[in-house]
């Protein structure tokens, strides 16, 4: 299996994409990295050794940049990292994708060089958030800002899909993102969407809350990209502001300082479980190619994390198996 | 200042909240608790020297359930706690209302007993959320599930009205929830939200997202309700989770224990930053009354900071400078 991996994608792209496709190499995962040849070349050959590993270079001139305008971006810049990215995997000279760079550009050159998968209405974003015990896969993330009920049942298929094939759970649990148990809570999209779920054939387990999904209430949680966008992040921020908390209540007295340095490493595993860079980037389910975004501060070991995910995913078949999932859902017309 | 509370309110009402209105009352607030009299004063039997203490009873037979539809609940329910407080802040035998019960029934018996301010469409409940530094209001929390941008605009007036008056912020900085920081992100609504909000005449400083909001970018975000509302419990259910994180790394090996023990009270009082029972409960912007709402868990020490919040609201008389703003504003007709 060979992943294409965006060298020009992420805030410290590309020394660190190819930081993070050595590492994978190293682990023996099949890399082409595509962009600026001579750059990505110069990167790679602070590594000794690299000859020796798997990676191949692609060259591709242009550069999407993180606040370009995805559709125009993708239209424009036909040699762009990403376009030439997707466009690799398209003709088969990859298994995979991957992106940390402009999420709204990934998510265009895979639809118009890759298109969707037969039925789906609307490809979707999906986030692994880890938990204290397990994880949860939340849908859409950002792909789309405005939804329609039947978008919102489309996910959870997907959703439940992913979680099935990439994390072997036979029958996921389902929840909608609502903001109360009852059927009849919400605002119109959700309250549109409920029934559909409830008579989808998907392991509904009704609403959840904000605090059911960081308790693990489901295994898949449904919502539109705006709320999902909001969430992610603000899931972030709440993470920081605790260590912020905690670091602060270390800091604030000299045997507190001692006591805290001896649970350090303690803390700091602790942390890793909420870590999202081992987490392995947000899979872009519903298109015709198994592409994967990263964050764009990925560092170099989420992009080897995210390299290894979309090597698992092509390994699989993924896009496949989901395919079938949808068929047999008689999702497609 | 005499604050109404409605001891039915609340998953372990009447005794917690007759807890918290003694709480209130040692402190010098005169609090009217609503509510059946028998019980209630059963409950205030209980603490010596209770009949010394600036609190009366008024006796209201019925109870609205906490899931019981607020609308419906309201009309039947003419003897409720609920319909009888707010009854008694219209007819000026208090100067505020607070409860602890059913969110969406004392939005409606505000709605219908008080009426909304002038030029006001749709009535909000803000939520003051605690930061590492100072604190964010969030505004709607949950009582418009649906908006239409002018409602958002409107949420950006109370919200830094409210600002203002209670917490003597000149100018808050007033951001817009959204998933990322140019104008044309996000959904269609705050895409049509945004210009309104920078031609308001408010010190608005755009779109926020979930880390601005953590990180205190903002004195008041607007959102919609649904949004807020699963913000809300996201942040909640964010700092249950890190909490059982700390607690979990804490319990893995001995020495840890050991220094666990040894930081405990510093951890403690970090999380106290955090605690929702000293914020005051959420208060109803853009009705003709001062109206606090309190989570349904409250404890005691929660709704004592309620009625506190609420009285300082009466004094200032909160609900007259909000309107003064409106008017400024020329959000009236």
């Amino acid at each position: 299996m060979k992943v294409a991996v965006d060298a020009m994608g992420g805030d410290q792209a590309p020394q660190v994409v190819v930081e993070g496709a050595v590492l994978a190499a190293r682990e023996g995962h099949a890399v082409v990295l595509v962009g600026r040849e001579p750059e990505v070349r110069g990167f790679l050959a602070g590594y000794p050794g690299a000859e020796q590993l798997p990676i191949e270079v692609v060259h591709a001139a242009e550069v999407v940049g993180m606040d370009e305008h995805p559709a125009t971006a993708v239209r424009q810049k036909k040699d762009s990292s990403i376009v030439a990215g997707v466009r690799l995997l398209k003709d088969g000279g990859a298994d995979a994708f991957y992106s940390a760079g402009n999420s709204g550009a990934v998510m265009a050159a895979a639809l118009f060089v890759l298109g969707r998968q037969e039925g789906v209405h609307r490809p979707a974003i999906g986030g692994v958030i880890p938990l204290l015990e397990g994880r949860v896969f939340m849908v859409d993330i950002g792909a789309n800002a405005d939804c329609e009920a039947q978008n919102l049942l489309q996910f959870g298929h997907l959703g439940a899909a992913y979680m099935r094939h990439m994390f072997g759970i036979a029958r996921p649990r389902v929840g909608l993102v609502n903001i109360g148990e009852e059927e009849t809570k919400g605002n119109a999209l959700v309250q549109a969407t409920y029934p559909l779920l409830r008579e989808s054939g998907l392991n509904f387990v009704g609403n959840v809350e904000g605090k059911d999904v960081t308790r693990g209430a489901a295994d898949v949680v449904v919502t539109d990209g705006f709320t999902g966008n909001v969430m992610l992040k603000l899931a972030e921020g709440m993470q920081e502001l605790m260590l912020g908390l905690v670091r602060g209540a270390i800091m604030s007295k000299p045997h507190y300082k001692l006591a805290g340095a001896v649970l350090r490493p303690g803390l700091r595993e602790a942390g890793r479980r909420l870590d999202y860079t081992e987490h392995g980037g947000a899979p872009l389910v519903g298109v015709r190619g198994a592409v994967f975004i990263g964050h764009g501060r990925s560092n170099a070991k989420a992009i080897a994390s995210g390299v290894r995910a979309a090597a698992h995913a092509a390994r699989i078949g993924l896009v496949q198996k989901i395919q079938g999932d949808l068929l047999a859902a008689s999702l497609s017309a």
